[in-house]
């Protein structure tokens, strides 16, 4: 391993870190909250970090898979342990675990939070909190790559383990020719949601936090009640459909902004996550309507959590643990089929969900017509059996920390709703789960094993599982080679 | 497809069951009850089939892949649906659905019972029910294969879709010439238990029953409270050694007999088989030694519910829906990881589990060597491609089935608990769930609907799912082919 190189960008992206801890210290200063002042202590511990590591380039730069996994791995941790600081120097989250689990909360854009007040929060601490959804959207790590240089090939192997999806290496390079168009994309529905929520009657606070939340699919509200608290059909659907937009794959703007429509429309993916929301939609709204005045307040309400919960981002404007079982379980699948690939939402994404259901068919296929060979295409594109097998190996390693994450927060003894989905909601990056954690209830009441197991769920599950699970089993595979 | 050899070897297997019929027939004569008269009504419609079409054997014998799927899932389907008639006939369970449940749970060996009032049975019915076990146990088919004759191929096209496992085409050509001997086995283990039970104090008619359950790792009792009903550790102790017993790879006792040690103390799944138990059992016994008297008690609960769980019989000596969370989510997690293959128990098997952890290390392995080709091995043989993709495709759907079966069940707006175990309890063969189909629960209180969707999930969990989805996509792919 390249152990200067990885010292190196670690210093670097601790830096990043430390500039981005101004934004909410100058949030403090303009409403004059002494809080303001606990972001300057991390921030400049942050900066000798930096001088000490991150200033000279090593002479050797080149790092391979295994590297890239670690620094990925280790910025996401770190970031997290640093960015929980000033929760604590202000007294605002005075346990250090509970402010640990809120920004891994944040950074993953999950949603999930341990605060059972949380408008008694100061406004300095809040945007920190929201903006900690913003900056881990697009990943942390294409963030930074943007103020370093790296060789093509290291820059990749860094992509590789961050970005999200089934089909990484074939995107990487492509990606980095245009994170930058992305990241514009990204900032320009951002401002264009803030605008469109500040028509809805909320105030630029309001809207800049909820846009955060939306463009991170990560669900921090500022208030208890979460959307729900504005009570406004408009803002409903304004979030509702921008929600929907951020769980697409990035890569779809940026050909619409090419005038590429056709490849668009006829994306497989966009078109199975489209039907999946319209067909969930109606199921639910049908399911919950004696709950509501009209036919179309339940579709709005059940529009509302689908898109909530596929994106992975944990809005809500009902408390859906009083739904029935049918829309609860709906849910519950929709936590774990996620957005799409390429996107800021968390899950299993959709098309790996395409590849599981071909894969099974062409099972069926073979075991009738053993001699028949049968290609599982994609967007009209062949999928290699590196890509089918990475698949597999995704969805039994995702299969393997699920059962063993239940298992360890069972020993809380809380009910099997509660156990069962407060780690669907972490490891997928939702928020709420139903049950003691569902929209109306937190995550406070866990033990602080259960909080870590969380942390590890929700940071495993951002980057989909395999970096994180190389970092734990490090020490193995040390010996090994 | 060879219809015409497909209805021969149905017409023999629906002749076959005629036979089994008087046997409980008998049983009522000897105990003088009226209720053994309704055995011979449908032993006489199946005689009337087995001479309309099982008699004359078709030209053309050769069946293949798609042919031996058909006629397996058909074969269990419609022992189940004339085995289910003597309880309607009889009135000892007046509704034709739950008798069909009562059924299907008895020949797939899962234990699950619709009966609020087991104890009310008449004795020839309770005998029938517990013999389904016995039969399902070592499979319906290969009991058939032994009273007809078909050509090498053929019969291994049978097997292949029948006998549990992920390597199932090299195990059944050998299985083929030595399906006698594992009979022979088979036989004399249940016997053996039988001999140990009467010892216990159990009287012939007891000991038989809870040996037929103990065989097919079924778990039907007849008595309410289960094998809790005798209150005694040493018939607690031989029934759990025997349910151990029953999950181990039968081909494994035949190595015993060929005095082959070696191979099979060698035997990776046989080792992490014991290890699960062991570990489990001690988990349990630590998290609900405050319930019991003394360590030892709370080992000998503990260790019994265990072996009940991970062989899928489901027997039960203690309501475990009162022990805490911990302990509930390890025995749900036995319940999906299940028996050895080529066993009478079902689930997912630990050998496919090892392959599962197997292939999660290798990916992290590749991920972070790329160029390394490593090989996957159980059992010191290397694992082919194809077994690999198998296993994957058949984790893949299923997961499928059991998240499409929990949406449709949780229509009947039970608790999470209910609604998922359920599913996991009869997916899986089992019997019990926790929540409301615990051990001291039942399954009466479902829907029509849901108790169809129940069989479903019994027949396609004890064939391995794809001969039943085969079944259930028959009309998508004859169009296709």
């Amino acid at each position: 391993m390249n152990t200067k190189m990885i010292r190196y960008i670690l210093g670097k992206m601790l830096g990043a870190e430390a500039l981005l801890l101004m934004l909410p210290a100058l949030v403090g200063a303009i409403y004059g909250e002494h809080e303001g002042i606990s972001f300057l202590i991390p921030a400049m511990m942050l900066v000798c970090i930096y001088f000490f590591t991150g200033r000279k380039k090593p002479e050797k730069t080149t790092i391979y898979g295994k590297d890239g996994m670690v620094i990925v791995a280790l910025a996401w941790l770190l970031w997290s342990v640093f960015g929980a600081l000033p929760f604590v120097i202000s007294r605002e989250i005075p346990d250090y675990i509970d402010a640990l689990f809120e920004t891994v909360s944040g950074f993953t854009t999950t949603g999930s939070s341990i605060l059972t007040d949380v408008e008694a929060l100061s406004k300095c601490m809040l945007f920190w909190r929201s903006f900690t959804h913003w900056v881990g959207g697009m990943g942390v790590l294409v963030f930074v790559l943007m103020l370093t240089s790296l060789d093509k090939n290291s820059s990749m192997y860094l992509m590789t383990a961050e970005v999200p999806g089934p089909e990484k290496e074939k995107l990487a390079p492509k990606m980095m020719s245009t994170a930058r168009i992305l990241y514009g994309i990204y900032f320009g529905m951002t401002i264009l949601q803030t605008i469109l929520l500040l028509f809805g009657g909320m105030n630029l606070f309001d809207s800049l936090l909820h846009a955060f939340g939306t463009a991170g699919t990560g669900g921090f509200s500022n208030y208890a009640a979460s959307v729900g608290h504005f009570d406004s059909a408009y803002i409903d659907v304004v979030v509702s459909v921008f929600m929907i937009l951020f769980g697409i794959n990035f890569s779809l703007f940026y050909m619409l902004l090419l005038r590429e429509f056709k490849g668009v429309w006829k994306n497989e993916e966009l078109r199975a996550y489209l039907l999946i929301i319209t067909v969930s939609t109606l199921l639910i709204a049908m399911n919950i309507s004696g709950q509501f005045a009209s036919p179309l307040k339940a579709f709005r309400y059940a529009l509302f959590q689908v898109a909530s919960i596929i994106t992975t981002t944990g809005y809500a404007t009902a408390d859906f643990v009083q739904w029935p079982m049918f829309s609860k379980c709906i849910l519950l699948l929709l936590m774990v089929t996620g957005a799409c690939a390429s996107s800021t939402g968390g899950g299993i994404k959709v098309s790996r969900v395409l590849i599981i259901l071909k894969t099974i068919k062409r099972e069926i296929k073979q075991m009738t017509h053993p001699k028949s060979v049968s290609i599982i295409r994609v967007n009209g594109k062949k999928m290699g059996t590196d890509v089918i097998r990475r698949v597999c190996a995704y969805l039994m390693a995702y299969a393997v920390v699920a059962i063993g994450s239940i298992l360890l927060v069972s020993i809380d003894n809380k009910d099997f709703a509660t156990t069962f989905s407060s780690v669907m909601a972490t490891l997928n990056n939702i928020g709420p789960g139903i049950g003691a954690v569902g929209p109306a209830g937190n995550f406070a009441e866990f033990s602080v094993f259960s909080k870590l197991i969380f942390c590890i769920d929700m940071l495993a599950g951002r980057l989909e599982l395999f970096p994180f699970l190389m970092l734990i089993t490090l020490p193995v595979w040390k010996k090994q080679f």
